[in-house]
């Protein structure tokens, strides 16, 4: 083909910190062309590419339908870029509609009805929707199921961080008193992990009552936790995370296997392009008639790479 | 099913160090009962398994058809576990029977070649074959497919060792002089690999002559290599291996992306460990009606795994 960067046109919907890296990565990739980015609410200062449609309205469907249905060429691949919450409801309109989807839904315990839901949806409307595709769940998930085949008793750990908890971070804030936070998780091994909490606190609120507070929530009452005063929360601003996944187990019967599995990373870069890569997985996915939601682990490796698979055979085998 | 076991019906040809790992493998997984293993040579004394079919005759394909027609249930796959050299020709046999067949095929630069002619053999006798399924070329080859689809742009490099290099180790048995050798393959980083090469001396040889020799030798010469003369090469007897497989990339736009996979592991126990998850994948994508030759990084981890979808995506994902 003449015009590679033209094979899949993929749309971008959401505009926050993982949007604006899948951006980057579809720009990069060699077999995309960036259709549109759809983005509602206030923030329009945030945003400067030609292609950004803005809705105040709340109503990204009407933008969405009516772009998809005017364009010269249909949209392949639409990526959820939104909050996880937000995941379901816009990727069973775009699911319904023939459009494969992208997520990286993150929220563990929901995953598999996530999966069941978009599943039906995806099946009789032709579709392909991957979902959980950033690193844990994601590529981590991945490297635990390669794992669990060579080695298939034992025990696995992932070891988060250093790096920001959301999930923690927005329960510190929460906390009476508290102007703004940072919830850094440490890993002590074995799947075990230390809270670092950093507050900025409101004017005349008391430290020791609002670390008790912090202590005492159940966010925070199951780990080591220690709470810190800072004079800016900005200022250690830093998408810095990473993991370090180590498994020990038996192949056959033989034991004392090990394996490690580290990153250091840039945590809305890396999301960003595996949920592009994961985009890429869809297309094709959708070109052979596979159709429904799949999550990583259900993926063929060489289905996120650009290139042949002779190419892909020849430089990575 | 009530009977797990009886699932996957799989048979091993060929009972070295990897075809006897490969049996403990698919005696201990859940779901495949052992067909049975074939051999040919004069090394009885091995085998102590009742389902073992010894020849002398050097034809294992009148045993294997005998064997598989008049089984009360067809053979699902076949490990072949023969030398590399061999894998091709059984592995023809086999696929043309519409049987199912795993190797470890681990010439680097034969795996195109070896993956075309198979696959014409698997699509016109709706069969699969999973070739080059050790650990490399195999599972560092997903995840040398997975690092460069989280950061497309960058270098990967794979540090074998410390441990045994077979082909060194023919190559250094070779020469004049020496009685036995062993070739141990230490990492240096950035893919760069010293020899350690332990000689047994024939009687009268001379050490300097055959270190030159060693040195000189095209598998050597392009290395940092050390020969040392040991009274027995045995007494240094051990499969253990490893890899350092590390990746400094770009997701997007964001450079200093940074991955590492490592692994210590017994050689033959992971790479028949792994022959074995890949004949269940092997034996799901005949099932499904995808026929044709296939590396790993074709392969969906998730098949790789015993066990629904349901139960691997709620454990790993």
């Amino acid at each position: 083909m003449s015009n590679l960067k033209s094979q899949i046109r993929v749309a971008i919907l959401g505009y926050g910190n993982i949007g604006r890296a899948a951006e980057e990565a579809v720009k990069a990739a060699p077999d995309m062309e960036l259709a549109g980015i759809y983005h509602h609410d206030d923030c329009l200062d945030k945003i400067s590419n030609d292609k950004c449609q803005i809705s105040n309205d709340n109503s990204q469907f009407s933008i969405l339908n009516s772009q998809f249905s005017n364009a010269e060429r249909p949209v392949d691949v639409v990526l959820v870029c939104t909050p996880t919450r937000e995941v379901q409801k816009f990727a069973t309109v775009l699911a319904a509609r023939g459009i494969c989807t992208v997520d990286s839904f993150d929220i563990h315990g929901q995953i598999w009805s996530l999966r069941t839901a978009l599943d039906a949806v995806c099946q009789a409307n032709q579709s392909v929707s991957i979902i959980s595709s950033g690193w844990d769940p994601g590529t981590d998930s991945m490297v635990r199921a390669l794992l669990q085949a060579m080695a298939p008793k034992g025990l696995t750990y992932t070891n988060f961080g250093p790096g920001r908890s959301m999930g923690h971070t927005v329960a510190a804030k929460a906390i009476q008193g508290v102007k703004n936070a940072l919830s850094m998780t440490i890993p002590l091994g074995t799947g075990i992990h230390r809270r670092m909490v950093y507050i900025e606190l409101e004017d005349g609120a008391d430290f020791k009552t609002v670390e008790a507070a912090i202590l005492a929530d159940d966010y925070f009452a199951h780990d080591e936790t220690h709470v810190i005063a800072v004079e800016s929360v900005d200022a250690l601003n830093n998408v810095a995370h990473g993991v370090n996944l180590v498994r020990s187990g038996v192949s056959g019967e033989t034991h004392n296997q090990r394996f490690e599995f580290n990153m250091e990373i840039n945590n809305p870069a890396l999301t960003g392009q595996i949920m592009v890569s994961a985009a890429r997985a869809a297309f094709r996915m959708k070109a052979r008639g596979e159709f429904g939601a799949k999550t990583m682990i259900e993926l063929r490796p060489i289905d996120l790479l650009p290139g042949t698979i002779e190419q892909n055979v020849k430089a990575l085998v």
